[in-house]
């Protein structure tokens, strides 16, 4: 099992070589093991606004791609090959952000070990990820996800 | 009142300037008139994600962007001096895109009247604007924006 820091660097490897606008976004995986990740980006300048704060599209997408790096991460560890998809996704902006766009995000293992079942009885299933951005104490974005797997052979 | 030519490219600049991430995006205003917008960006290459389809994030900013862009638009045609933000936003993704994110969405005019009825009475009101991005007759997903707007002075 690759220590956290090498799973942080991988995935972020995978996310910059498949995704390019991960790299105009900035993007660091701060933090990522089998059940939570932290992924920062700074907002000026790539993530800036008309207002000089983060772009909506920018935290939207920090937000999501820590959802379903979290649960590409974790099945990429128990090699499970899978294809991983955002289904669906609501975002409340709470708060402006001005300095950098903290995401973070976890799974309950129950929750995990109870989607992982559906999946290898079904082939597919869908897990519910609640992503927030914040800074400190306080929340300035919330993000629930679902995320849809179907096992790939 | 400028051409509807005149107001997309006018729009995209002030886009193109504010918020650089719309270039990595390589988005286009291929029309913009009072009640309606469309926004394109190609998937190759800014675009794509790890399954060579678009990137979940870029398609929710060309929609968040095709709803922020409209009402911003009008309310600058009517020189009317406000901040507008996206306050929240539901996004479905119901197919792959593989060529060409293509956002569109459109405000009643009765709509739009309330809404700036609200907006001068309070001197902030929103809005709700609902963007599809679809090829010919497959709509590939939908988002439903609340947009928030305020008077400035």
């Amino acid at each position: 099992m690759p220590t956290t820091e090498e799973q942080a660097t991988h995935l972020q490897q995978i996310i910059y070589d498949t995704i390019p606008l991960s790299r105009a976004m900035e993007l660091k995986i701060s933090h990522v093991d089998s059940n939570s990740i932290k992924i920062t980006a700074p907002v000026a300048t790539a993530n800036a606004n008309i207002h000089n704060t983060a772009f909506a599209g920018s935290i939207y997408s920090i937000c999501a791609l820590s959802a379903w790096a979290l649960v590409h991460n974790r099945l990429m560890q128990e090699n499970i090959s899978t294809e991983v998809v955002l289904a669906q996704a609501d975002i409340r902006y709470l708060l402006p952000i001005n300095e950098s766009i903290n995401a973070s995000c976890s799974i309950e293992e129950d929750d995990y070990q109870s989607f992982n079942n559906r999946l290898q009885n079904k082939g597919k299933a869908s897990i519910s990820v609640v992503v927030s951005a914040q800074e400190e104490d306080k929340i300035q974005a919330t993000l629930d996800a679902r995320v849809a797997v179907k096992i790939v052979s």
